[in-house]
């Protein structure tokens, strides 16, 4: 895990070390005393405690603030290419959990432009309807709606746009360059683009006419983006948006983070029926052995196993219970098919519920929308 | 004047050569036939006969689908910075001109964006103040407001925004480079501009759901953003825009393009008092002798005379008179000090009029201006 490795929004290579991005983006470690501190304002969330959400930039500022009453926003987002698959809702429950603990407006940015500009074999059109698509899994994750703004760039331009090149005015291309590494190929949209991601932060500051804390829930790989933002929001007459990273979950084929597009046979989709999704559980790269004897004598490796991951980010909240399956792996009591087994029923007993509250979204949709 | 010189939108420098230009910017030439056509639609305006809108693009092709019924827009802009000076209204009136023969429809881009961008010392909303401003000026020019859409791109970004997007996706940094003259020390809202300045080509072809022929007159300077457009027009789904180009108006100073913040006492705003007009016109740079002597004996340079650039680019369209003020200053029988008299009479006399108008446009701005 000491090979190069690189993390940007556009693209993630190599073995991610996440201790040593933490280093190497200057962020903080979430610690004991800074849990502790988050158990006062109600429970520790379970992708905190086992170090998915594990990293962050001034949270014990927004804390602060927040007990100040200085009450901050929340901001996250979506680049809309395709279809929602659980990988994505990790972040986006934890954004929820954030709402309903602190009591907090939520700003959720849907990036129809980004996508469109960075993908040779999307329409705007595409990107758009993606979209709309998307904000219904966003929104059957049961977000507050009176606390919940949603918004497409391009239906919401004329809002942003003013900040947008105030922000665009304060950024060079030999930034973007070192951030992104992007080169004199990329397309000027492209380039530009980071401007319309700053905005958000401040569309609560905008909307109140006062400086208004934000507080950032996303992917780590996301973080070079706010990077930017940070160096330039005080000269704008804002806060630093506040940062809180997850590490990127894992596919079922146990590579670093999900896909949407190449590999739809280890990604499981929000409307995916309940006969694909037993297939692709059953087919998941496992921390099993080469035979059934052996691994009753060895015991698995749950450290490795995707079917273990996914009841640690997602579908086992509860520690001991998990612990439980760790021992019961390690110890060969219990097989893959049969571990896999106990993850599809979850996951389809998760899946069923939501794609009802999807398809009951469709009918609070324009509760939840911003536009121009 | 064969020495090097630069033109781009965002600068002139060295003598420009506009014989060598037309060469260097791959543009044609409006010839005698071109005049002679135009004449078949109304007057040949006295600076398409001047050689002050001396070059094109695709302008043949505007007439020949025109003379189809396929009516063509016009687009025109301006980048409110600041005052308007004469040298301003001077392609603006030759829009007006266009629209008046050909009865079509004028799209006029106001860029509070883009000046905001490339100045450091204004703010967005001292440029958006300034594009109200010089928006009377444009009006009290004459357009037809109801063949007339005036727009601040801050106010219209939702409608060109998905537009502009799909341009910037076609076009990458090495050619912005390539055009503009830009390094990695541009600001990221100043590379993307350009896809903004794109969208107006394409606005009438939007709102009416076909293809627009879009012809352009503007400064030559601006060719380059066009240029950009050109390319990427037919894969958008659009024409080519065509263009007219005007060689830049000389300042009092005779310098080759008016400079609206340096040079405040060689340039004439409109809303300049009397006695401004009159100083700055007093002290203008002519082609006179040193003494009166030897001017009545070898007769004035009016080739290098800012005065007689004033009547020949716009205050005087008579070609009879304009060729016996030549030879009354080439055989010494006019004097400078008389000579400024009689152009500061025709600008006071226009001015006294323009400011009237000025003030009426006040009432009448909203009838003019497209927002989203």
């Amino acid at each position: 895990m000491n090979g190069e490795f690189v993390v940007t929004p556009y693209g993630v290579t190599g073995d991610v070390d996440y201790d040593q991005l933490i280093e190497k983006f200057g962020t903080k470690r979430i610690d004991r005393t800074l849990l502790d501190r988050i158990g006062t304002y109600g429970p520790v969330h379970h992708m905190l405690r086992r170090d998915v959400f594990y990293s962050h930039r001034d949270l014990e500022w927004i804390l602060n603030e927040y007990d100040k009453g200085n009450r901050f926003t929340l901001y996250t987002g979506r680049g809309p290419s395709g279809p929602i698959h659980l990988g994505h809702l990790m972040p986006w429950s934890f954004a929820k959990y954030l709402q309903d603990i602190f009591k907090v407006k939520l700003w959720f940015q849907l990036t129809d432009d980004e996508k469109f500009l960075y993908y040779d074999n999307l329409t705007l059109e595409e990107t758009k309807k993606w979209g709309m698509e998307n904000a219904l899994d966003i929104i059957a994750l049961g977000f507050d709606p009176k606390l919940t703004n949603l918004f497409l760039d391009t239906e919401y331009i004329k809002t942003m746009y003013p900040t947008a090149v105030r922000a665009a005015k304060k950024i060079n291309f030999s930034t973007i360059k070192a951030v992104f590494g992007f080169d004199n190929s990329n397309n000027i949209g492209s380039i530009f683009f980071t401007s319309i991601q700053t905005v958000p932060c401040f569309l609560e500051s905008i909307e109140q006419g006062r400086k208004v804390p934000c507080l950032i829930p996303c992917g780590i790989d996301q973080d070079p983006h706010f990077r930017i933002t940070r160096d330039i929001a005080e000269g704008l007459g804002y806060y630093k948006p506040a940062l809180i990273h997850a590490k990127l979950m894992p596919s079922l084929a146990g590579s670093e983070k999900m896909s949407t597009s190449s590999k739809t046979d280890t990604t499981i989709f929000t409307v995916d029926d309940k006969k694909t999704v037993k297939r692709k559980i059953m087919s998941a790269f496992t921390g099993g052995r080469v035979s059934v004897d052996e691994q009753r004598k060895l015991g698995g490796s749950p450290e490795i196993c995707s079917v273990y991951q996914y009841q640690s980010y997602f579908f086992e909240p509860d520690d001991d219970k998990l612990k439980q399956l760790f021992e019961q792996c390690k110890s060969g009591k219990i097989l893959c098919g049969e571990c896999k087994g106990i993850l599809f029923e979850k996951v389809w007993k998760f899946l069923e519920n939501h794609q009802a509250k999807r398809e009951a979204a469709k009918e609070i949709v324009d509760q939840f929308f911003v536009r121009d």
